[in-house]
């Protein structure tokens, strides 16, 4: 796959014993990778980690150098076991205590009678950081060098995205377009394969896939440049008409 | 928190654009890790790369050497984006080539008419792996030192996790207990840390979560030693009592 002309990536690190131990499905991925889509900038990489400071440290550190972006998700409750901002003020090697502005934005939206110290925790952070405003439930996100730290509560990470679109600038939007066929892989493989060396800025992907008892292969063509995909799209439809395969979505 | 006595822990290296992308939504985190729960296995790292050879050799390298136990998922198939079992051969500097019971294996299968190039192609991977047997679609897995290679198609995957129990030797089975609280966080949140620095040995986490308009905590406690968690639980049931918290489920 050739590069994009831009680079502009991301990385999400996803802090939580929950997910590694199988008691929740994580959804934020698809979400913020939807999110970044539009706004062109690619994740080029996952880690979920656990709630162990060092993990995090090290973790952060490492790729906070090689991405452009890095959203860092869970773990900036009041309890215990949230971590992540004293984390990753660590590895900013950046003070970790009450952030003036998130202080009195909590206070506020608690009341002065019902700011205890849990909630109190959650003005905790690099004091160095910017804050990401949270419309649903105020504890706020934030976002030192090139990290964004946000919670892990699916709704209230997605209502916080919004928010942080003027801090992102992306690249060229990276388009799709699918195709959906009644065939398998092997059927269309070595087709596939002359397409993909001869659009080389066209990320194509085969996806076979069993439901109701039906198999077939999605086709996915990505790329920034509309006018490529369209080329390669009608590459592979002129292939699969000769094959005699149906085309059951697109 | 204290490690275990035997630290028996693995990690998943998920290879596949189409979840970084976000077409498609993870399940397969969710599966490894409940089936590692019950042999004892404990899921410390997942890493979510792209199609591309040198990032899923460099991943293989570095995490086949902390963890006991890998599992490489996707990217297995007869196209040309299918690259995981040519890298992960060259990660173990292994020659990639058919695979002699593969071979035999795929051509029953599927008939040696029908036996084609791509078909074949799965049939390549490093030579002196082992296979793991496929029940649903016959392609076969294989592993290689402590990493075992499944396809990404989720209901594939599961299917052939069964037969990979007796490879895997397992610690003490890793057991839960959680309850559900009408409450916020903020609220717990010091009890629960004083519970959590006597019972070091149990993993407390606590989830907020919002379902439906209402809002809850849900306290999950993690430990192979089924009285410390016991002994835990009871104690956390007692500060919610006294704070007149209602138990919403448990």
């Amino acid at each position: 796959m050739k590069k994009n002309n831009k680079k502009v990536n991301a990385a999400i690190v996803i802090i939580g014993n929950e997910i590694l131990s199988g008691r929740t499905q994580d959804v934020n991925v698809v979400a913020i990778s939807q999110w970044l889509n539009v706004l062109g900038v690619k994740l080029e990489e996952v880690r979920i980690i656990p709630d162990i400071e060092k993990k995090i440290v090290k973790a952060i550190r490492e790729i906070k150098k090689k991405y452009k972006y890095v959203f860092a998700t869970g773990g900036v409750g009041p309890t215990h076991d949230d971590i992540t901002s004293r984390s990753i003020a660590h590895a900013f090697k950046s003070t970790y205590g009450y952030h003036k502005e998130a202080y009195h934005l909590l206070e506020n939206y608690y009341g002065k009678k019902d700011f205890n110290l849990g909630r109190k925790k959650m003005a905790m952070m690099p004091i160095n950081a910017k804050l990401i405003l949270n419309p649903t439930s105020g504890a706020p996100g934030f976002y030192i060098g090139n990290v964004f730290c946000l919670p892990g509560v699916p709704s209230i990470l997605k209502s916080m995205l919004g928010g942080l679109k003027n801090e992102i600038t992306g690249g060229k939007k990276i388009l799709n377009r699918s195709i959906t066929l009644r065939t398998v892989e092997s059927e269309i493989a070595s087709s596939l394969r002359k397409t993909q060396n001869k659009y080389k800025s066209v990320e194509i992907g085969s996806y076979p896939f069993f439901r109701k008892g039906k198999i077939g292969v999605s086709i996915v063509l990505r790329s920034p440049e509309k006018k490529k995909i369209d080329q390669c799209y009608k590459q592979i439809v002129s292939f699969i008409k000769k094959k005699n395969i149906k085309i059951i979505g697109s």
